[in-house]
């Protein structure tokens, strides 16, 4: 593993452990997935749930003004999603932003991608408080 | 981390995964929880969903005739189980036996621990089949 690629690991590990923290307080439960998108099942980073709904979620954090998805990573996504009985959401932050989540059908598509902006974030997803509240 | 303590948690792991692979054949998913046990927030070791039900298991092999249960590491799952909107398991394994799966309710209780035992396994627990049958 390169330096530059374990440190964007560990900044992916620090946003991961920052959203559970968050999830617990609101009274959710949640827990990192081991190994996930190294083990031969397709798992989401992290798994959230109250008694209404549960979410698997990606989680990416990015210094662009876009976030681009492997298109088997949205993929297994909402296939393990499906088979769990859950609701698949990316969980992104651009710089100076706090994350938004928005759920992978509404993520643009190219050939080989799947797409998210700030601007799709602000128009079709939501910030961690209304995601609360609308599943609360 | 002794020797002991790490062929015993290699062999945790190893049940861990051979669980995992059963649900995902049989179409429900899966996912081993990262730092189970070791995390602030309590966590099962697995974690496993269809469409109708999720369930948090603890994963147990034994060579002993009865398996004892810290207090806490129960309590813990309970407390999960019902944030995360999940029942309670225990997967436990004993010498030549295959996996029973019995909800903690019907653990007994001692002052300081939960036991379980073969018999009690096979009265109020299932198989893996059993499990699945009813569940699906």
């Amino acid at each position: 593993m390169s330096i530059s690629h374990r440190r964007r690991k560990s900044k992916g590990s620090a946003a991961e452990r920052t959203l559970i923290h968050a999830f617990w307080s609101e009274g959710w439960a949640a827990v990192r997935v081991a190994g996930s998108g190294s083990t031969q099942f397709p798992s989401p980073d992290i798994l959230v749930g109250n008694n209404k709904i549960k979410l698997a979620l990606e989680v990416k954090i990015t210094k662009d003004k876009k976030k681009y998805f492997p298109k088997q990573e949205i993929e297994n996504l909402n296939f393990f999603a499906e088979k769990f009985g859950a609701e698949p959401y990316i969980a992104v932050k651009f710089a100076k932003e706090k994350f938004y989540f928005i759920k992978t059908i509404y993520l643009n598509k190219t050939t080989s991608s799947y797409v998210s902006s700030l601007e799709l974030c602000k128009q079709k997803g939501c910030l961690f408080e209304g995601l609360i509240s609308f599943f609360s």
